[in-house]
This record gives C-alpha cells, structure tokens and sequence, in this order.
C-alpha cells in the first residue's frame, strides 16, 4: 500500500528537521503504509564503551522509524510526538549499518502503537539487536478512526 | 554516602567516552550512591518539529545518568550495559536546560534497576516532561550480593 | 486534595466489578486527588513457585491501582483503559500484605499517566518489590484540559 | 526443534502451580523450543466495565506464556523469574478465546528475553488485542551461553 507521505517528505520532516537526528545520517530504505526500514550507517562515533553501538544511537533510530510509520499512515504530521518508547536490547551490537524494520501494531484515532527491529545489515530478524515498542500521540486535527 | 566512582573518572568514561553523548555537553551535578542529577545543557540543535527538546535526546541523557547511578555503586564498570529501557514523555519540554534525576530502584547481583525522572532547571519534579525506569546488567566479575 | 471519586464508587466499579480483581479481596487504604493506596491481602494461592506472591497477582493490583489513582482525578468514568503498563520486578515479594502506593505522573486530555509501587506493608519504599509504570486512555466525553 | 519441558511438566509447573493462574483454566496449544501459544477460554468473570477481558487476566496469561518460551529452552526452572514486563493494550478484547503467541527474542546466559501477542482464536496477528515484551531472569545452576 502506498504510504501517505513521499520519502522526500519524511527525509525533510524528520530526518533532517531534527539536527540531533540528522547527524546520525539516516536513511529510508522502505517506505510503505505501516512498513517502514531505516538505515543506520555505521560511523565510529556511534560507540560506547566496549566497542559496541551506544543505545542511545539505536533508541534516536528506532524512535525516528515510529515516526515515519505512523506519518507513512496519517501523512505528514509535525506534531505527532511520542508518548511511551519501551527498548529491549538484546544482544550487543557490532560495527557496521543497522536496518532498523518498523511495522504499526495499532493506529488508533488519538494513539499509534508500533515496534521496531534493530538487525545489523545483511542478517535476519532473528539477529536482531534491539527491541522497540512505542506509542504516538496524534494531534487532533488529525484524527482518524480507530 | 560517598559514590564508588568519582565525578571526574565518570565524565571520562560516559560523558566524554561516547562522542554521540559527548557532544550533548552533559555535566554531572550531583553524585552520591545510587543518587545521580545529570544537566543537559540547552541548546537549538536539540528541538524537534514543534519547537520541542527531541526525545533521542531526553533518552540519550537518561540512558547516561542511569548508567551513572549504577557507576555509583559498583563503580567503573565500561561494561555494565543497558538490556531495557522504558520512557514516558509526560509533557512537552520547552527550550531550556533540562536536570536528569537518576535514582536506584534495586541493586542486584546482576541486575541494577534504577528510575530517572526529567525536569526543567529550576522546576519542581511534578513538573517532569519524562519518566525513564530502566535495567543495567552487571557483568561476572563485578557481580555483587543482590 | 478531595477525590473526585468516593471510596464506596471505586468499590463497586473497579475492586468488585471486575470479577478476576475481586477475588484478590484488595482494599483501599488511601484515596486523594492524584494519590491512592490499595491493600493487596496476603493469602497463599497468590504465591508461585519458590513461595513468592506471583507476578501476575501484583500486576493486577498495580493495575486497579493506576485505574484508581486516574479515577481519583477524572471521577468515575468505567470507559478508561489501560494503555499501557510497563512492570519492573525487583525484589522477590515474601508472604504477607502488600500495599500498592500510586501516584500520577501526568494527567492530560486524552491520557493520564501514573506510576505504582508495591511495597511490603510496613516496609519503607525503598524496600519496594514492583515498580509499574502506566498510561490510561480517557474517553472523549471526559476530557479534561492537559 | 524439541522444547526442553514437556507439555505434561509445565501444566504441573506454571498453569496448575500458580493458583490465582490455573483458576483461567490456560491450556497449552503449542510447545516448540522457542514458540509457544496458550489459549486463555473465555468466561464472564474475566470482563471490565466495558465488557471486554480485563488486562490483569490478559497480563497474566502472557507472563504465563513468557514462562513457558523460557522453560522450553531451558527446561523445568522453576526458580526463572520475571524482571520486567511492558504491556502495550492495542484493541478491545471481546467475549471469546484468546490465543497468546509467545516467542524468544533472545536466551543469553543470565536473561531471557520474549515477546507475546494475544490475538482472539481464529484471527491473524494483525488483530492482536495485546503486545507483550518481557524478560525472565534465569537462576545460576541453569545458565547457559549466550
């Protein structure tokens, strides 16, 4: 299904909008109505101690996957915000890019509840590094039904 | 009760050790066993569509001053690592300086859970914009009794 | 601050119209704006193997604890929902009551979010054995001002 | 791939052991090593006002289920005990059967990590009323490598 907001759009809004994010250098990968991959391009600075990828890297991806998978839904939205993110990281997370696969759980009228998938490129889901759950608060103007 | 790291060995291993961190400038403002205030200083690269500190980086400083309540009790561990995190954006955080309120919830062998609490500079804690409990595990050799 | 729900009404509407809670004879111990405890009695069908109280007996009551603490606020309103609830379990909980301490952490038009925790009565909240975090969605009719 | 308990063993174990859970009368519908569904029977003492099942009976049902993905990787241990569990309520959940779709997300040596979905019997995943993310913590004797 077609996504209710171009990759260029998304590129603008949220990808470069937020310059905290747009360091990270992320890139759409897959764009379509509830499915959407982010690409993490791996860089040094990423790291943590220990040399694996820093949470906080992988939590800025995952939340701005959320993003493009509820606005992939409801269109361009600026000011849908996040109201819960749950991450599970599951196993340490070596250099190199992570895709991180968002899909919707639930698009409500008010809430969107989705979950995302951190796996390094080139390998399954079930390698997959971290574990995201996470809910959007649509503004009302833009409700839908639920 | 005294910390089991010091201010300085903790800027040097998580504020300044992570260059996605480093870059957010944090600066400790207190810490005591199981009792951290990290300061996430303000600045406009911070704010999201809407005007609004972005939530990466309110759980990029909280992911830290977790990690330096745990610090706080076993001391410099570089591989005490997060495995969850849970965040509740309560509010929307306005352009400021934002203080990260860190405090243990259970010190265990090899598990610490601790409860970090987000409020503008200045405010009182009912008036927090994000709540974080989160999960670190504590490697092998610095286990302790739980 | 008054509740803006009697004891008698969240009785009848949460502790005893819920068939599955009922059964936990759960009481409450405190009720205010914004602030409620509830006693969880100890009996021993609520223990799991290892003679600790079962996780699922305390998320119960970390439950009916958050929908009280939102009722304390909004008046009784059935239609309030759960969310979600994220649990954190960090001391084995021994036989014996336990008092469930909630708390809102946000009330807003369409959510509330609130946070619980289950402490052996008697015992400090440090002693704490479930720390819950939960968000309730509140139906259009009752919408309050955020 | 074989689970490492027996359907038999974990009836005994989690769904009789725990009284305040073998009362929902939970049945096992799949055992794999790694992937296991429970059904949870619909009856009237597990509705909320509403009438949809409440979430402390669905909670309950997923950490059962939780439980049991661990057991059938690591076998009969009963001492595994849940650390933290996020609850994500996404639908009503009508009058009828519930199916808990439970799976590993990661076995290391000391943690498990799962995810569960509760879906009405005869739906597809996409209707899940409930998303579950949860860890269990496993007990030294029974460690394995992660």
């Amino acid at each position: 299904m077609t996504a209710a907001i171009t990759a260029d759009d998304f590129q603008r809004l949220a990808l470069d909008g937020v310059p905290f994010v747009r360091q990270l250098g992320c890139t759409l990968e897959r764009l379509e109505a509830g499915r959407v991959d982010v690409r993490l391009p791996y860089r040094d600075v990423l790291l943590r101690p220990g040399g694996t990828i820093s949470g906080p890297a992988m939590m800025a991806v995952a939340d701005v996957t959320l993003y493009a998978v509820v606005l992939s839904l409801i269109g361009a939205v600026p000011l849908a915000v996040t109201t819960d993110m749950t991450c599970h990281f599951l196993r340490r997370a070596r250099p190199g890019d992570l895709i991180a696969q968002g899909r919707i759980l639930k698009l409500g009228r008010t809430l969107a509840i989705g979950e995302v998938s951190l796996v390094p490129d080139g390998d399954l889901e079930a390698d997959s590094v971290c574990h995201v759950v996470g809910t959007y608060a649509i503004p009302p103007a833009h409700k839908r039904e639920g």
